[in-house]
């Protein structure tokens, strides 16, 4: 039957002679970079944006386009539900996905979730975990409109979101010009900061005592700090509220890395450089307190703590004017590629910003 | 600052007394009951169809719709990767996907991949993973345009597919009325004859030995059941010779779970009844012989055996005249709900059909 069409002769087998590159060798972005060269990029005329910003775009028809987004949550990886209600682990999954809608100034419509689970899930506890899913589908206007159940030895939620806007609307993380400011919402590092406390309290947990003798943290103390971490906020309040006043931002991603790894990633897609201002970083009174309680530097929680899911933009000094300033904070300049990426310091002493966000490998 | 919401008093937190019902208690279509309730029906407008049919369906503009599904593959569940290639692992997961947009009588266009993989996994091996998938969206004519690398302890594979198509060309399962025939594409449980030799060649290989004195299996022999199962092909062929002769089936599903599982799937959607005649199942030679040395029940593989990846579709006998003879087998006929569901073998004893098609807990 001709259209059954093997592979070619032993193509697809791995002969023990492979060579065998540990994905850590190569690092996320450059396994990401390796796979995109054997997709190709013979593109569909519909397509406007492919892999390479925090979703991809295509058109729908008058003058309309999709956004589409996926993300993976692994336990014992993103999250440990020993700690994490459920009711959690579902809006943060659904939150993080709205949150790269976001960041190309789309409107999330439409989402579908892939639950791979293992037997030690009751189904009351899935049905926690839709139930934060639910309200923060509610939230942010969108639907969940289908899914699959499979059987794992990890509990996986994989999400993808679609969402609208007009062509013209969108923002893509290229952009950047030499001379923009740099901005973000929101503040940065609390979620890292969240995390510091609740790995702590976990750890005081297990070493049992009744807090007085362990390092269990008062939750009360650092609440800002884990809800910022349990709880992320996609920021469509601000980018509608943006909408509304007629800004148009030049670049636009999302803090999921960290400001020090996400800053990479606008100004590699700009072909540009930046300066961030260390002394302009907006962070919480609580990141500090945790810092100091644990002994972590609070400018790196700021710059690659990670899962902020804050909004770090580009614009024009003349649009800028348009923004709210209660909605915003300024962090630094875009600068040209020659200067690469800095960090000055309040004295300032510029050194270059290392990238050191998150990375899973 | 009132935009942090904190969920009700402790309503996300799990006391000890919850109870716990393990999900094979209420099994897999049970529980995704239970998790369609949570998330409630206040859907958009612009939705035609949620979750519960191959895809969801919903409106882009100027008469068109969008499909949307997704699926996960995960190691140890879905395949393994001691005896699958990742090439052919890369090529299912697409292949998969691609057969529920069909099953809508829609055309793919878009795919997102969200891969957890562990750190036993190269960087080549990834390669020929996305190799494969790279050549099923090249053969199905869509692109991957987006997706998530994170780590994980076992590999697992979430894809989302999107298609279009004019709405009122798609085809749900339910539409299916009595009098209409049953029809099949291709062969059944050719897929779970291939497996039983994969997983015998196996054994065989684990224990040793030059084939001689083990049960290893003649690979050649048993080709066609083989790449049947490791090389599913979705049947958009069939859907666009039959869209070209003017065909309306009535009602349509893709047979992932195996005929007599599927078969409940289109009548409950439909409100009807069925009855599919046992002398009429189409089963290639190999399923017979592969059955008959793991001594295995034929029928059962093509009724139960899963994963055919062939469409199963109802149409009225006037529209019947239209399809080619040599594209489809007639199965069995619809009929009204009180009759149930039910197996006529060729001496004519009928019996109820149970459901027993795979069910992941």
């Amino acid at each position: 039957m001709s259209e059954y069409r093997p592979f070619d002769s032993g193509a697809s087998m791995i002969p023990s002679s492979e060579p065998f590159t540990p994905i850590n060798q190569v690092g996320e972005f450059g396994l990401i970079d390796r796979l995109r060269s054997v997709l190709g990029d013979d593109a569909a005329d519909s397509l406007v944006q492919g892999i390479g910003d925090d979703a991809a775009v295509y058109r729908v028809g008058g003058g309309q386009v999709h956004v589409i987004t996926t993300d993976a949550m692994v336990e014992g990886v993103h999250f440990d539900r020993t700690f994490v209600p459920m009711r959690y682990i579902g809006w943060k999954a659904i939150a993080t996905n709205v949150s790269d809608i976001v960041a190309m100034n789309a409107i999330p419509h439409y989402a579908t979730v892939a639950l791979a689970l293992p037997n030690n899930v009751s189904v009351e506890q899935l049905e926690s975990l839709y139930g934060g899913m639910a309200e923060a589908c509610s939230h942010y206007g969108l639907n969940i409109v289908g899914g699959d159940v499979t059987a794992a030895t990890k509990l996986t939620l994989s999400i993808t979101v679609v969402g609208e806007a007009r062509e013209e609307d969108i923002v893509y993380r290229k952009g950047a010009q030499p001379g923009d400011l740099l901005c973000v919402t929101g503040d940065l590092g609390a979620s890292a900061a969240g995390l510091e406390v609740l790995l702590a309290g976990k750890k005081g947990f297990e070493a049992g005592g009744d807090g007085a003798e362990t390092s269990q943290p008062n939750l009360i103390e650092f609440a800002y700090a884990v809800e910022r971490h349990l709880y992320p906020q996609a920021r469509l309040d601000r980018m509608k509220t943006w909408a509304e006043a007629g800004v148009k931002l030049s670049a636009l991603i999302d803090l999921s890395d960290g400001l020090g790894g996400d800053i990479q990633h606008l100004c590699k897609a700009s072909g540009t450089g930046a300066v961030i201002e260390a002394g302009l970083l907006p962070i919480h009174m609580q990141t500090f307190k945790a810092a100091e309680l644990y002994e972590k530097d609070p400018l790196s929680m700021a710059l690659f703590g990670g899962e902020d899911y804050e909004l770090l933009f580009a614009i024009s000094k003349a649009d800028k004017e348009k923004l709210d300033e209660n909605t915003y904070a300024v962090v630094g300049q875009v600068v040209d590629a020659s200067e690469g990426i800095t960090l000055r310091d309040p004295d300032g002493n510029v050194t270059p910003l290392e990238t050191s966000g998150f990375q899973h490998f």
